[in-house]
């Protein structure tokens, strides 16, 4: 018997992303578990002791690499740009997909130059990530999740926070080109209000913390795609984005104003598990690639050029997490495919 | 008579640079100052109405330039790096000074690529700046000023509050160049921690804080300068570096950091005052500019390769504000310079 589990527990304090089966060895049975991220290593012994679990360990950023190479190869419009509210799935050729720009967003944020099937670098990164907004929302609005605080992100108004630029001026600035509604200062305001924290509307703090670190994000990652060879495409991953909409629309904000228009941001359909399928993709060694690309490819819809708001982004392969602390688990057989 | 003043109100709302002299208009006497940022445009019908002063408005951009420029030109050794607690000062031949980036930091940033006399672009920006800095401090903190925020940072321990490689590792992650002691995410501890906001110390708070704006403005700035044509020189002014050591320590290690030593940040000896000397210097067109760089000449202490830290970096033209509010105020006369 063999089994893979795929497993990603979503804000874990470190990430274990995992591709694990039974192996028969000397006619016991004994689980090897693939496995990436940092609890790959800090939980080794863990699993070991409580489960006894083998941990099989690979490297992260290769198995973010392979993941997404393979999403992107073996999914149908695997990829999607998200503008106004509106996802629009974009086809890749395969032939066409090299080089683009991996940005991986966890706690912190890696950027990868991906070039080839484990052609790549980890060309920067930014301390600025999920971990900050989730860190700093709970601190400022006692917020008990991430989604919390995105709900109340949702019916805030950051110009109440941020210094705008007509909070300057008075108008715009045009001969630089800022608009009067461009922040100027993120919690800029805040300095002049003589005013608490327990004063303001926590709603306009979460608005404000996520202008401020989607902005910020999508400014970085843009400069990064173009010192590295003007890459074309910049492509989000990782838990921070995963079915979170407004998350989404920020960060494509951000990008379509740092580039003028000139480049959208794209998301990944099964974003978040991108780790966890390069560990599982290892297993290719074993001549058992093949499989799991045949289920890949009948499960995915159909692609959709303009597609409804609605329509989840996540296939059927891996389960959404919608506990912060959760493990979503997806266990495939020989020729089956459960969930559990 | 004809008297010149230079005003930076440290954090007002919004600063109003400002170089003035009176006038005899039809035998009255009539106040013109030459105003730059955003008071400028804000604050003219007060002035008008309270003071009878009329704002002669100067664009802010040009003006931060024609001071920077200005600066580095006629003042020796304006110029210096600050690392491991020590300044060095730079002299910088005129005819190698252009292009640079200069990165203008007051609550929000400006970057302008210069590349001569009246000759720029402002090619980016951020809007986490110093207002972001202050702003999350008084509302983390509880901190009175920007002082109060520095000096609790620096009796602070980041690593309470930070999520380090080590934490997500267990070691470093040197295959991508990661050592144990870098942030992986900023505030990223807090999301695990299960504490309220009152439970940490405020000075873990405050250098966490620090850390994250300054790291983030010097891998922006060392990008931009990067993009633009690989400038060899960046270079930080405004209020939010002035006299500020610890400040300037973060930023330095920041573009060491990102640039893998091959960058090193400046920092202008009287930085601050960047606008208020370009509005000041638009009265060359009077004629009047020679007086004003004979003065600066006299009046610059000596260059002196490997000063003593304790050194102040502003000389005597401009007045150091030691309160956040204060309106620092120099007069000229056509001989003669008195501080008020």
């Amino acid at each position: 018997m063999s089994a893979w589990t795929l497993l990603n527990p979503s804000y874990s304090r470190e990430a274990v992303n995992l591709g694990c089966r039974h192996q028969e060895v000397s006619g016991k049975k004994k689980l090897i578990i693939k496995a990436t991220g940092g609890g790959a290593y800090k939980y080794a012994d863990l699993f070991k002791e409580k489960f006894g679990v083998t941990f099989d360990k690979e490297d992260e950023m290769n198995s973010l690499v392979s993941g997404a190479n393979f999403l992107l190869k073996a999914v149908p419009c695997e990829a999607f740009t998200y503008m106004e509210g509106r996802k629009d799935f974009v086809q890749i050729n395969s032939s066409d997909l090299f080089p683009y720009l991996l940005v991986n967003i966890g706690s912190g944020i890696s950027m990868i130059k991906v070039v080839g099937d484990g052609k790549f670098e980890r060309v920067s990164g930014t301390s600025l990530g999920g971990g900050t907004l989730l860190g700093l929302g709970m601190l400022l609005t006692k917020c008990q999740s991430f989604d919390d605080l995105l709900e109340m992100s949702h019916k805030g108004d950051n110009r109440n926070i941020d210094m705008l630029v007509s909070d300057i001026y008075g108008s715009d600035y045009s001969k630089i080109g800022l608009s009067a509604r461009t922040i100027a200062s993120s919690f800029g305001k805040v300095i002049f209000d003589n005013k608490e924290l327990k004063d303001y509307k926590k709603e306009d703090i979460a608005r404000s913390l996520l202008r401020m670190i989607s902005n910020n994000l999508a400014q970085i990652a843009y400069l990064i795609a173009m010192w590295h060879g003007k890459l074309k495409r910049i492509i989000f991953g990782g838990s921070f984005t995963r079915s979170h909409e407004y998350i989404m629309e920020t960060i494509s904000d951000g990008v379509e104003y740092w580039s003028k228009g000139e480049t959208k941001a794209m998301f990944l359909r099964h974003e978040g598990f991108l780790g966890a399928l390069g560990a599982f993709k290892s297993y290719e060694k074993h001549g058992l690639g093949s499989l799991m690309g045949h289920h890949l490819s009948e499960q995915s819809p159909v692609a959709s050029p303009r597609p409804q708001l609605e329509q989840k982004s996540n296939g059927p392969l891996l389960v959404e997490s919608t506990d912060a602390e959760s493990v979503g688990c997806c266990i495939l057989g020989s020729d089956t495919m459960k969930r559990t």
